[in-house]
């Protein structure tokens, strides 16, 4: 495990933005109904190339092939379960990087048996809240429905706990990302407040996770660069809007137009 | 029951738009597809919390905390129409009030059966167009698709039909909004055609009636806020526009940026 | 069979954009969840009244009243394939015009049978990328996902082979469009890259030749009209964005700004 300084990861961060836009990595994302679109235009807005491929006997087979694989369990219908099972299953089988997004698990008993079952077949990432990390680990029984209570800080024994059981780097977003691997934590500011007056605004940063972790196998490093450029990206569109409406659509140009030195020099990475 | 004054209702919509910024009530949102995005993303910018919670075993429970439940029925599948009785159900025995959003009734038989029977369930409050309103009434077999054939006054006959039957207060949208509790019968004019312009501009105003229903027992006043609230944002929105791509965005920053006073000064309630 | 010259078509294309807002056709869609907002938004800008009936006993009387009907293949859930069946019996029984998108089949094993068994139901017209068209015309196995892999002139054979086989009309998007009836073949420029940086760009006008296709039985000039009025508001759109996030908002202000003289004055059909 190498350790970095802040900006070592700042310049790791814009060259994997620029290797990510050479790539455009197909991105396969199991995800809610609410934010479909936007994970989508996000991904496209960053140069990645998405597609929902939700249904059984499909699921699988794309997540062979796919660079990187999201689950999200915002609305997990039947059809969707049984898919999301069978792509991680796949996913793990051909050694695509895949991202757990356990939403506003806890007290909703589906979803949290889902996601307790899909933690143990080992995510490359997972993703989420500081409540719902705290409900994955076991230590609380999460949130008031999808926002979080709770600051990314106070969640950094349980994704550290997360990370030691399942091996996986653990993301927790809020004011401040936490990313850890168990051993290293590195701390993400930035970003802006507007990003969850926008929905999908945390859904879709799973989605990047998972473009970016097809670039390399140091997970650490890549879900590192996604929330910085996601928070750079953020807290550029914020500077040109007056609302959340104006902020989620300067928001999709940014990602698009967010050059790697701008990320060099505004990521804000301890 | 109060009658009040068309400036005392400006004065109280204005008063609940503050609490509901200072309470972010939990909304409940089982709603069609097509417009899940748009919904939470109002929500979120008038200041509720939205969750969109809609399969069977999760409905219920999560009924049961929310704050206000809306039951739209634009694109009915099973799993959700099963989720839709659970979260009903649910609600009525917690003290929830909900909204029944019946989308275009009329003629199409799956959700004209299910809209019956949930008006039997009594909603807090039903809000649809002219024709949905008269279908669900049974005086009329409804318009065509999902866009109304009739002015909401053409309606208000099936409207005190319901709020009688159910001991619902009914809420019809058109250019000049209907609002009746059986009794008392206020009209809400403003608002901007472009919203019928954009997709989910009707279906989220349910969801925003849900919101305002948790801060009072009094739902005659507070769905007349709802839609002066939902009124005088959207004028704002549709000066500063020159098309409904732009109307929907600034209409998002409108709903979080307009004041209490803008309320007072602009909604034009009768 | 008329042949027109590219100043005819272009002629026409404008009169058919003035007697779509005359007539506001109703266009029932089934279709993905990721593009459902925007394909209804796209609609209702151009002047269409959109609807998403996609359940089973309710598609079928749905397509029979609707002026179009499209048919997209993106997420196709269990209850929407037998919706869309019943949809497309319906709508041949009673002669609405209907469009199939055959969405990222090839390698996709239960899209790909779906689209083979309704490309039998003769669809009036077929919208597809090259990869998609390529593949339901048996000569290869389908893109990377939802996107393209070939220009559009690379699946002109693929095209006139559906054409003939099945009666349809064909449109290929790309960078310039490719539509034939298996006799003639008319070629739109335009557009811009950004509808490819857009989610739902390539869906939502499959609903726009639907709308087009409800106005006359020449479906080669309804075709080309949608392709080409599509062309002009996107390019006026990207004139002035900066951005994926901008151009979509923008381009649906030009659906429904474009006039008829901006549309002869600037398509571009050969």
């Amino acid at each position: 495990m190498t350790i970095r300084t802040p900006q070592q990861h700042a310049r790791l961060s814009a060259d994997l933005l620029e290797e990510l836009r050479g790539s455009a990595p197909l991105v396969h994302a199991i995800t809610n109904t609410v934010v479909t679109n936007v994970t989508a235009n996000v991904l496209l807005a960053i140069g990645a190339s998405p597609a929902m491929v939700d249904i059984p006997a499909e699921a699988g087979p794309f997540a062979r092939v796919a660079s990187g694989l999201l689950i999200n369990l915002g609305t997990p219908h039947a059809e969707q379960r049984e898919a999301m099972i069978e792509a991680v299953d796949a996913a793990n089988d051909a050694g695509t990087p895949w991202v757990l997004d356990p939403v506003a698990i806890g007290s909703l008993p589906v979803r949290t048996e889902l996601a307790q079952r899909l933690a143990t077949k080992r995510p490359t990432i997972v993703r989420g809240n500081a409540s719902e990390i705290i409900a994955l680990a076991g230590l609380g029984s999460g949130g008031r429905g999808v926002d979080s209570t709770d600051d990314a800080d106070g969640a950094s024994l349980a994704a550290e706990l997360i990370a030691d059981r399942h091996g996986s780097v653990v993301a927790v977003s809020g004011a401040v990302d936490l990313v850890t691997d168990g051993t290293t934590t590195v701390r993400v500011a930035g970003g802006h407040h507007w990003l969850t007056a926008m929905t999908g605004g945390g859904c879709a940063l799973g989605a990047v996770i998972a473009a970016f972790a097809s670039l390399s196998d140091d997970r650490l490093a890549t879900t590192v660069a996604a929330s910085a450029v996601y928070a750079v990206a953020a807290e550029r569109a914020a500077a040109v809007s007056r609302g959340p409406g104006g902020f989620a659509v300067a928001f999709l140009d940014e990602l698009s137009l967010v050059s790697a030195d701008d990320v060099v020099g505004a990521a804000a990475i301890s």
